[in-house]
């Protein structure tokens, strides 16, 4: 299986964020990539290739102009105000309050486009963050030129991010961008499966009205678990969409058993609907020993989630997401493709 | 001028709140009462009175019950969890997420019934918000039985708490319970008057849809300034409230030339509007010294603001909102007070 990687990840590389009352070191950070390429070499998954470069065009068929303009511009106006520090927004705009008017001064645009205080701004998060959509781009035109899977290592993630906010360490949606470049270059119907252990409230919202994209999410239910305000099962799409998204939330301490049948199911979901090319959120914090996660999946059940995506017998494209026992990431990340190639 | 003053504000010390990137020792601290309180013996303002205990059903005319039952245990959940620190939240439901279902577990909740990360709950939380509306209460019941005007020494503040979630060092909006409390006792009608540098976006909201309860406020531009989301010149109230709100955005770098205007703009509203009782939302944080903020009054301007209230000639009722300007906090704080008596 290709990989598709860029060093630029390592220019997202926060200092900190806000874990309910303390500022702790990031859980995202670079090492995360540098052990999931090394594990890819290790295993000789298969040749390992640089992004071609897109530009701005397929971000802005997923998010918005402002918030793509707030995005490219926001560590310049941080730092214009005299802090030299990464940048965290402090406040939000919740039930009852306005969001028709954007606000003018930084702190404010960064309180309008983010929902957490986890996902730290810095001089490099914009390469970072385009460069990932870059590599998922790269991978969504091999995939669209005939492989049959494609990894890309994206790294920051996406799926947290939606069409107008970033957070949950996402700031574009690699795999929501991947998903449209599919309809954009001629797939009719194209599945998001999030295998990540938290819900791709990002994903989720940009196709929710859409009945092209079909999302399937499995992940710690909103009643325990951050993003808490999306992902519960009566999420069934709406407009158009409706019908086309399958959320399958699952308490804290779920392991394989149920995981797996959950999985199962939300595969027999992606092959009724019909889909001409498969986008796998591939996240990997579901692992037993994440320090931030509920699951209890352990090392010999990823590559068992390969084998079973395979089975749907799509071209597919593997977006990494989150997963944050980081000694351990590679092993479960490349676990998940190895056992896709075995069925494949 | 009656002041009614409790030390349980005391109990509310929190750490540390993130002010954009940072966790910063709290704005909002104890001297800030302590020093009100020395001031009004220094200048001799008149007796200081314990607050009487009013029990939580004047909390629950105005707030969600749900919320208050939150603040009420959110520590002891906190602690719950093995977490010993002050308990902020760190992710917020923006535009787009649900807000009908409410998380169970307590960083859900944290998440669901508050709006910005600068807030600690302590172990003290309940026990001083709860106090401090006592103290409103005691001074609201003096002023329905026929004080010219009260000073409640609140802490913490109040305005910008909702019915349903906290924020902005505010839990319990001590001026919104005070003005039902108005209400209750058989006043027709009530204003505040809210001239905090901060927009009163708890008070706004709770009284939006009602045509009994006017409201006026006087702040930073939402398009600068915090809370961002609501205090707009649009913003009239809705229903049976409409042309009972009315705010007064202003600039960055706002004098007191330019405010006072607006000050005299909002008390004939309140003339017109023809209010039984007043509630002052006294904060002073508009000082231009002040840390936080950015507007430019003189110690010398906040005894024009009291003789501009006073001038109104309605039974007052001064409740203490901000100002973080610690060491100028009684002078200005206090200098509302006594030109408001050399006035009245
Ligand atoms: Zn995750
Ligand atoms: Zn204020």
């Amino acid at each position: 299986m290709l990989t598709v990687y860029s060093d630029d990840h390592r220019l997202q590389d926060g200092k900190a964020e806000l874990e309910g009352g303390k500022l702790v070191p990031c859980y995202e950070m670079p090492r995360r990539a540098d052990l999931v390429l090394a594990r890819v070499r290790e295993v000789g998954l298969g040749e390992v290739v640089e992004p071609e470069r897109f530009g701005v065009e397929p971000i802005l068929r997923v998010h918005e102009a402002g918030f793509v303009a707030f995005l490219q511009s926001a560590w310049d106006r941080w730092t214009a105000t005299k802090r030299t520090f990464d940048a965290l927004p402090f406040t939000w705009a919740v039930r009852g309050m306005r969001t028709d008017r954007v606000p003018e001064s930084i702190d404010g645009q960064l309180a309008y486009y983010s929902f957490d205080a986890g996902t730290p701004i810095t001089a490099g998060t914009w390469r970072a963050a385009s460069s990932a959509v870059d590599v998922a781009l790269t991978g969504q035109r091999r995939v669209a030129a005939g492989a049959r899977a494609v990894f890309s290592l994206c790294r920051p993630p996406g799926h947290h991010a939606a069409a107008g906010y970033y957070g949950g360490y996402c700031f574009l949606n690699n795999a929501a961008i991947a998903a449209q470049a599919f309809r954009d270059g001629g797939a009719a119907k194209v599945a998001i499966l999030d295998v990540d252990y938290h819900h791709g409230n990002g994903s989720q919202s940009i196709f929710y009205r859409r009945g092209d994209v079909f999302f399937a999410s499995l992940h710690g239910h909103p009643l325990d678990e951050y993003p808490f305000f999306l992902g519960y099962e009566d999420e069934t799409g709406e407009g158009p969409g409706e019908g086309a998204n399958a959320n399958f939330p699952l308490r804290w301490g779920t392991g394989f058993d149920l995981w797996g049948q959950a999985l199962d199911e939300a595969c027999r979901r992606i092959e009724r609907w019909g889909a001409d090319a498969l986008v796998v959120s591939l996240g990997v914090d579901t692992y037993k020993d994440d320090p931030i996660s509920r699951f209890r999946l352990e090392q010999g059940d990823y590559p068992a989630i390969g084998r079973r995506i395979a089975a749907l017998g799509l071209p597919t494209h593997f977006v990494m997401e989150g997963g944050y026992a980081v000694e351990e990431i590679g092993i479960n990340a490349v676990g998940v493709l190895t056992g896709f190639e075995e069925a494949a």
